[in-house]
């Protein structure tokens, strides 16, 4: 950086839509993650950087400027290529669940950090939390150990990698300066790459339920994701799913861990479970543990009939303490107080799904926080009868809420009840997979 | 605005360059005013406004909004058309010593409210307070008191008029959020207006030295000005003038006003005296005084030579505690310990002036204030040989620096050494006047 350059002129640099050398960019972020730029001059170049743009290499000194800002996790002494797996958030993702012990079952390490979020439905943590007794804080040390022993640990990201991001985020949050792709990018492999991974899977979801509303942007998304992993010297993995409808039928913490083990035993719900599969599949590839994605396809196809995927999640979930007999009896995972059925106002073919108001009705019903100091009810949620493209007729069941109260199934049922969109006409359910 | 909208989501709109209501405006005024909105919020929200731009309904709105954020000067116990005039900023604008008098000689009262500003050569405030004894810190009653006796007052704004402009400038000049027209229509006419005037003449000042540096952006302020203003029900009549080099030839608080001084008695530099009576003409035009342009100028050229323009001026200095007789003796302003001529360091014709390096310059030798707190010398600054189409021999002098220390004259002098651009041909003069 020339000397003498103040954060001033580099915001001006970046309002009047010039290029940042690395060095730049690097001095942004270590000084805005040391204190000494202020939140309010961050603000005004988060916001020129949204409306203006980053190129590639400054997404890329970007990532590598957050990556250093903290401690970078040693998966070295695991034997095998460590692959990760991310999905860039939409209502009730649980495949995590699935796809890790799934992916261990088929001989590949999984050594898997994962952050809190503030989705509205909980995010993976929160999901493992459910099963009485599991733990998810643990050192690097320990998690390091666990992968050797049972071949998987998803753990709480420590608290000292990437504080880069966490800082960023908290401000892009509440300064309307989370949609920018260069920024997701940074934020997203900033913290796989940190966290130690060779080489990572990323589903990116698209459709009313997600954060990228059309396949334009999450093809942009895609890509950024692709060739800034591959600049930093991970292989990148991309595929990119609909989520106009949320994935499997379950959405609330304990009910998708009920979900996830239903779908390791091969009884799954059909999008679930060919989502779970394709991941793997793909991680599997990127691990060495299957030739191509056919192969991949067929050997967890193998874990889930032989139940060889249920034995991973179980000797996972006995590692972190969890209780392992929720695999064999759901019912020992929380159940909720209340059930309420909210049914069909009418005949109909099911032409949309607003996944966004399924995942504030499990909000509202406890499942999620609408303030990061929320806590969770890990029994609370929901779930679906129906699917896009579905014949309903008037009073059937499309939805059933699972609360503590009465009271908390009634603003959920109020939002659900105008999450359905019914037409006289068939229509074709939406494609799973919208492109690799 | 719609119940529970947030300021995130007002950011967003911005950010999505969608319009806001004036109700939105209003808002985020009143919010930020008061506390209740964080500086990181409304950086964002000033850099998208920057980028995405304000209509002229938003900015018509932001700009009554700034000017019901406080105190509204109530001039109607002065008798007749309250004109005043503003210059958009550049180096070294002495005009206001010159028409503010000659105004007042041509009968029309002149109620002026200067702010301190931070440029590079000190504001009005600073020029006139090189005068010994002046004073420009007066309540709003004596202001008002000293225009019905004297026909004219200039003073420090008052702290209670337009609190929005304030803090909000403090926050553009840190997060580089200054060069928007829409803000700074605002944080002008929303002043103006506080300050009580009826009508309003600007000279928008374009070229090198100025903060609009082509014409299409001066010409896109003043219409901004002009429309905002008179939404807003006060005359505005803009005029844009070059600052490719200083208008007159001192630059430095008691030097301008002894060049005021000379052009009060009709022996000021030409392009100063023609400038002061074109701003002079219009304002009398504006105040009813003079039925038309042609008419205002003959008037104010005959208060010059009659002598009328420097009576007023020295009733003015004496109302506010000034020593009146610097208008008869120069030599009882401040006076600099030092000299140090500049010569020129090759033959040729001055083909440009950097007046930026010149503002500069006169801040190096005491004339100015590089941070606010920087105490400023009277006597410092510098005066130029030279114009713009000059022919130049090697050696002759082209600026006189005058400063407290042989010290401070050495970085000024080095900083001049660069602002002369000298070519082969003969250039012709920069025009005074662009359009009215």
């Amino acid at each position: 950086m020339r000397p003498g350059v103040t954060f001033e002129q580099l915001i001006a640099a970046k309002r009047d839509a010039r290029e940042h050398s690395a060095e730049e960019v690097a001095h942004i972020v270590a000084a805005f993650t040391s204190g000494d730029i202020p939140d309010y001059q961050m603000a005004a170049w988060l916001m020129a950087a949204v409306l203006n743009g980053l190129s590639h290499d400054e997404t890329v000194a970007l990532t590598d400027a957050m990556v250093r800002s903290g401690r970078i996790v040693d998966l070295s002494a695991i034997e095998g290529v460590k692959v990760d797996k991310h999905s860039t958030g939409g209502v009730a993702d649980a495949t995590t669940l699935v796809v890790a012990p799934l992916v261990t079952a088929c001989g590949a390490p999984v050594a898997k950090m994962s952050g809190r979020g503030l989705g509205h439905t909980g995010g993976t943590l929160d999901k493992l939390e459910s099963i009485p007794g599991m733990r998810v804080e643990l050192t690097v040390e320990q998690f390091v150990e666990q992968v050797q022993r049972v071949g998987l640990a998803v753990i709480a990201q420590s608290p000292d990698i990437d504080p880069a991001d966490k800082r960023m985020y908290a401000l892009r949050d509440v300064t309307a300066t989370v949609p920018s792709i260069p920024l997701i990018v940074g934020s997203i492999i900033s913290k796989k790459v940190a966290s130690g991974a060779d080489a990572i899977v990323l589903d990116v979801k698209v459709g009313s339920g997600a954060f990228m509303k059309t396949l334009a942007e999450a093809r942009a998304l895609a890509s950024g994701l692709e060739r800034t992993g591959e600049a930093l010297g991970k292989q990148v993995h991309c595929v990119i799913t609909g989520m106009d409808q949320p994935l499997g039928t379950a959405v609330g913490n304990a009910l998708e861990v009920a979900e996830a083990v239903e779908t390791l035993r091969g009884h799954g719900p059909a999008d679930l479970t060919e989502v779970c599969l394709t991941l793997a599949a793909k991680m599997l590839v990127l691990a060495g543990r299957a030739c191509d994605e056919d192969d991949g396809r067929s050997r967890a196809g193998q874990a889930l009939a032989s139940g060889a995927a249920v034995d991973a999640f179980e000797r996972w979930v006995e590692a972190q303490g969890g209780d392992p007999r929720v695999a064999v009896d759901p019912a020992l995972l929380p159940q909720s107080a209340v059930t309420r059925e909210v049914r069909a106002p009418r005949d109909g073919w099911l032409a949309a799904t607003d996944a966004e108001s399924i995942g504030r009705a499990a909000m509202l019903a406890g499942a999620g926080r609408a303030t990061p100091d929320d806590a969770i009810d890990p029994a609370a949620g929901l779930v679906l009868d129906v699917r896009i493209g579905d014949r309903i007729e008037k009073g059937d069941r499309v939805a059933t809420v699972h609360a503590a109260t009465e009271a908390h199934c009634d603003p959920a049922e109020a939002v659900l009840s105008g999450a359905f969109v019914f037409a006289e006409e068939p229509t074709c359910p939406p494609p799973l997979f919208l492109e690799e």
